[in-house]
Formats: C-alpha cells, structure tokens, sequence
C-alpha cells in the first residue's frame, strides 16, 4: 500500500466532492485547506497554534529547504515533521514554481534547471532525480516532482514545452522516486491556459497511476473566468479516485469555485500574507485594517469568528500594532485570516455531506462579493 | 488609601529583602520584574504568553503611548489594561528617558519639555502637569513624574540642573496627579554619577512622601561597579517600607547585585531585546545563536528550562528560523529570556525568604561570569 490512500465519500466525479486521505500520520479530510510552511514555518505561528486553527496538513518548500537549512541538517534533524516540531502529515512542494519565480537567474534543459539562489547567488542544479533525493530528506508525506511552471501570459509553443518536459521529468521522477510506502509521489499537470494542452498533459499523467493529481500553473496572474473555465477542462480528465489538488489558490471565492468544480486540496500563502499586509478577511469581503476609520473602532474583527484576535482584541487595538509594526499585529492578522480559511474550508465538507452545498456556495459568493465592493 | 501598598516581609533595610505590593488588580511579589511593553505590547508576545511566563506586572511608556495610538484611543477604550488585554497591575513611565533619548530633538526648560516625534518629526511638549493628565489616560496603577534623565557621562553643573528640576517637577507633580486612589505617583532620584547630588536628590524626594522610589538614570553606559556603588549611596536614604525600583536594569547579573543592594523593582527591555538578536541567555551566560556552531546542535537552548522553546524545539531550528528572518524565532528567544529572568527573580525571592541569599548570589554570579568569558 502506498503512503497515502484517498477515500472517496460523498460528490460526483466533476462537482464538489467530500473525502479523505489516509497518511501514516493521521487521516485528513477533504476539501482540504494547507497552510503554507515555507521555510519549515507558518510564518509567525507556533506548530501548537497552527494545529489550534483546525490544520490538518501543511505544505513545505523544496527549494527553500534545500537552500536553507540544506539536506544536511534536516537529515540530522530527522525530517521536517521532527525538525519544525508539527506532528502531522505534510506535503512538499517541488521548487519547481520558486526556481521559476523566485531564483535570480534559471535555464532550463532536459535535464533539467540551473538556477542561482536569491539568499546568495549560489549557482545550483535541479534535476528530476535531484529533487526526488532533496524531498526523501525532507521527508513530507506526499512529494511533488520538478515540474516546468510557466508564467502568464505564455505563448503556445513555451507552453507545449513545458508540458513535454514535465511529463518526461514525472517519468523520472517514479523511476527513482523514494520508497512510495513512505511517500507518495503525486502528478503536476501544466498547460498554461490552453484547454487541449492541458487536457493532453492531464491524459499522459493519468496513464501512469499516480496517487494524485495536482493543477500547476494556474492562479498565476490569469482572470478569474479563465482559471475556472480551466478546471472544467482539466479536471474530468481526471480519476475519481484520485485527490485533485489545486497548487497555490486561497482566495476565498476562488477556493468556493474549485471546489464547486470537483478540486479536493488547496495550498496558498494568501491568507497568511494578506495577513502581514494588513488585510482581514471577512464573510463580508476583506477589510484593510490599516485604514483610519479603524482607528477608534472597538470591535472585534468578526462578531462570530471564534479566533483569539477576535475573542480579545479590537480592531483599533490590531490596527495600532499594525501601524506600530509590532509582531503581534501580524500574528493576530495571521491568526484571524487562517481560521477563516480553515472554517471556510470545513463548512464546504459540511454543506456537501449534508447536500446543501449549491444553496451554502451561492449566499457565501454574494455576500463576499457584495462586500468586496464597498471595502 | 492609596492605589499601591508595599508589605516587607523580609530582609534587612540596606540589604536584599522580599516584599510585595498591594494593587486593586492584584498582589505582586517582590523582588520583581516588569516586561516592557513600550508601545502596549511586550513585543512580539500575546497578553496570555506573558502571564503563562509567571509575569505580574508589566511597564508600558507614556511616551510612546501619547504619539501612538494617542490620548483619545487610550480614553475611548478604557485604559491601556482594556485596550491591550493584559488583566495583572500595570506602571507606565512617565517619558522623560524616551524623550531625551529618542526625540529627534528636545529643549528644556522650567516649564517643561519641547520635542519632536520620532515617528514624523511633529513636535511636542511635555510639562510634569500634561504627562499626568497623560498617564491618567493610560490608567496604569503606578504612574511616574516627568524627569529630566542625564546621559552618561554627565557634568556636574547639567548633573544638578536635572536634579533641581525633576525636584521641581516632582512637587508639580504631586499638586496635580490623578485621585492617588486610583494611581500611585512614584519619584524619581537622579544626580548622575555624583554621590553626593543623588543622595540630596533622595533625601528631597523622600520629605514629600512618595509611596514608592525610582533610581533613574542609570544604566545609561556607565561602567557596571559605579552603578552598583551609586545603589550603595542612595539605597540607604530611602525609607525602608517603600519599594524601591531600578528603572531600566535587566541583565541577570545586574539584577543579583541590586537585589543584593536592597532593591525591589526592575523595568527592562534587555531580555526581549537581546532575544530578538538572536541571543539567549542561560545559567552558563548569553549564547548567540546565530553562531555556525549551532547549525546542527539538536539540544535545546537550555536542558533544565521549562519554556516552550526549550520544551519543542532545537538549537538547530531556532538558529535557521532566526537566519531566515522567520518571526517564529524571535518569538522563541523572547519567551526563553523572559522565563529566564522572571525565573531569575522568583528564585532571588524564595533564597532571601529561606535565609540563603548569599551563597545562592556567589554560586549564581560564579557560574554566569565563568560561562561568559566562554561564549
């Protein structure tokens, strides 16, 4: 049996759907929401507290702890799980998007990508097979292989490209993956916004039985319409079987939106960084809190959010930190923002078990959106 | 009676003693130490992590306050307990140190202070009678006059001047401080480096009849035994069943010898500070953690502390999250240092009730001083 098993219960295979993924450190339900632990960290936030707001599963990065600490301290540590003290299941990122994104300068070959660090300038080579040995020090439970992310807008031919390299890298990547017993190696389908390509990249992937599927290359700078119009191309493409993961969205409509098209996992950094800028989210759209009109404003964030920002604090009181540039003001923001995500989350699972989830996913857009107006 | 009543319980008048102080939200116990939470939060903690520290009482600044949120904010909410969530007893300076220190710039005269924020340059004055309408704003339990705090080195004509005017202002102080039921106006002893002007400074003060003593201006720079032998000279002129408070004093061996020299409470942002760093303090003496040394120490900062740091984490992994920028880190060096000195403290109290101050002083300052050559 592999490292992670996924249950099907509730939900037809192209709507919004119910599961669960069974890890050897604990079963996790679907839809799923994971926090984003970049540097083997949720920015601000204690493990303890991270598991207090209801996370069940974090997602790391390869690139980053490749860089720093590096491979050899976390094999000395034991793995992440043991290194940043989180007892739960976790999944890796590739690197494959932050080599992208984020590295000074990358170039890209067959086997595949030169990249300087943007700590240093440290010149480093990613290959498939690399990347396989960077995440079995790591350790997480589910592991992404190097993938091509391109950027939007990307031209057809880059596209076309990068969808080849990426299926020929997922080959690689099962041929020399880790003990799947202990880790389970999930697809990354790409495509850019070309609806054939992306349907061909998902049908090559699914040939090879993978224990999942995840939709890379998306929430990239494309309008909204065209992101979901894409996971309606992608994901009937799909097993049902299969968890479908939706890398790097957490946008509050745009999670209600792709679950609503049948995607079971999420990971961003939205709430997380919004936070740290300052922005609260709310069922009535997000609200800026660094605005004056806070400034003698006594109360809490949300009359019904059950977070302790909003249990014990007022709006002036995290506006003050913020303006202050106190630590507090972010981990409250923080705090705040990752349960509302998390709540959000658990509520589509409640709404779609108990078979309202059409009526719960109509009154949360209009009011959110209707909100988003006004702040 | 008044807002704050000082019990002695033991110890000789010029020696080290144990007492405590009777607030209306609270007993305190002293020998004490207050956290500083400059501008309404001990940086980088939550209100519960600082009572899960065992801390009782915390400092926060009228200056800082008065420019941010301001006067109007503080009203509104209720005082600096309500507006910031901290439930225990509070004491806020007056500003006098901030202002001559941090102002970008300041004039004195008799009146009273004129000086420009540090935050945008707008400018200000501060007279005894404004800072305490101020602090009764801020409604903390103890409240302190407006001080003219002297830089180290200091002349003996400026060293006078200061003396003679926060003398002055002390008086001006007294004829309009807040109901004295409600907060208790402190003194403040200056007179620099000059035994004999601190000594007349304190013997002034202490015909008004002050419920409680400050020694300001000291640990401003100058060498370690002159500040202990300025304790030496100016402990003995004050009364003995009025608690006497070392503003500014944090550093652990410091500590030991002003509680050795009779005195009762400590203010200081050293721990917290030194923490975000990236130093830690430890029974050995301080350990920076930055060190390369540490990158793959996988024991905790100290194996017979109790903190959250020390219980979960690694040497190794608070070193990357401190390397990364991560706020995790500074969060975990805060918590350890002040469990650190608020632990230093409690157990000062418990040798003076147990009659074994001194040996446990020798052992203590043996064993800190040895392992800071070390480290």
């Amino acid at each position: 049996m592999g490292a992670v098993r996924f249950e099907l219960l509730t939900g037809s295979p192209e709507g919004p759907r119910r599961g669960r993924l069974l890890t050897r450190r604990g079963v996790v339900e679907t839809p799923l929401f994971m926090p984003v632990g970049t540097q083997g960290t949720v920015k601000t936030l204690t493990p303890e507290e991270v598991l207090g707001l209801g996370a069940e599963m974090i997602l790391v990065n390869a690139y980053h702890l490749y860089l720093r600490p590096g491979c050899e301290i976390l094999r000395a540590a034991g793995g992440i799980q043991s290194f940043m003290g989180w007892p739960g299941p976790v999944l890796s990122d590739s690197g494959g998007y932050q080599v992208f994104s984020l590295a000074a300068r990358c170039s890209v070959d067959e086997a595949g990508v030169t990249f300087r660090s943007h700590i240093d300038g440290s010149e480093h080579f990613f290959s498939p097979e690399r990347v396989m040995r960077v995440q079995e020090d790591i350790g997480a439970d589910i592991i992404m292989p190097l993938d091509v992310c391109t950027p939007y807008p990307c031209d057809r031919e880059a596209a076309a490209r990068a969808v080849a390299l990426t299926e020929d890298w997922a080959s690689r990547s099962l041929a020399t993956r880790p003990a799947p017993e202990r880790q389970a190696l999930f697809a990354i389908v790409q495509g850019s916004t070309y609806p054939d390509l992306r349907r061909r990249a998902a049908r090559a992937l699914v040939q090879r039985d993978f224990p999942g599927y995840a939709l890379g290359g998306l929430s990239v700078g494309e309008p909204r319409p065209l992101l979901y119009s894409l996971l309606e191309v992608t994901v009937p493409e799909l097993p049902a079987d299969r968890p479908r993961y939706l890398m790097g969205v957490g946008a509050p409509d745009d999670l209600v939106e792709a679950v609503s098209r049948g995607v079971d996992m999420f990971d961003s950094v939205f709430p997380t960084r919004l936070g740290r800028h300052g922005t609260v989210l709310t069922r009535d759209g997000p609200l800026s809190l660094r605005g004056a009109r806070f400034r003698q404003d006594m109360r809490p964030i949300a009359a019904d959010c059950p977070c302790y920002a909003c249990r014990t604090f007022t709006r002036a009181y995290i506006r003050h930190l913020l303006i202050a540039g106190e630590v507090l003001g972010i981990r409250l923001t923080t705090l705040h923002n990752l349960t509302f995500t998390l709540t959000l989350v658990r509520e589509m699972g409640q709404a779609i078990a108990e078979g309202r989830f059409a009526g719960w996913r109509e009154e949360m857009l209009a009011r959110y959106r209707e909100g988003r107006v006004e702040n």
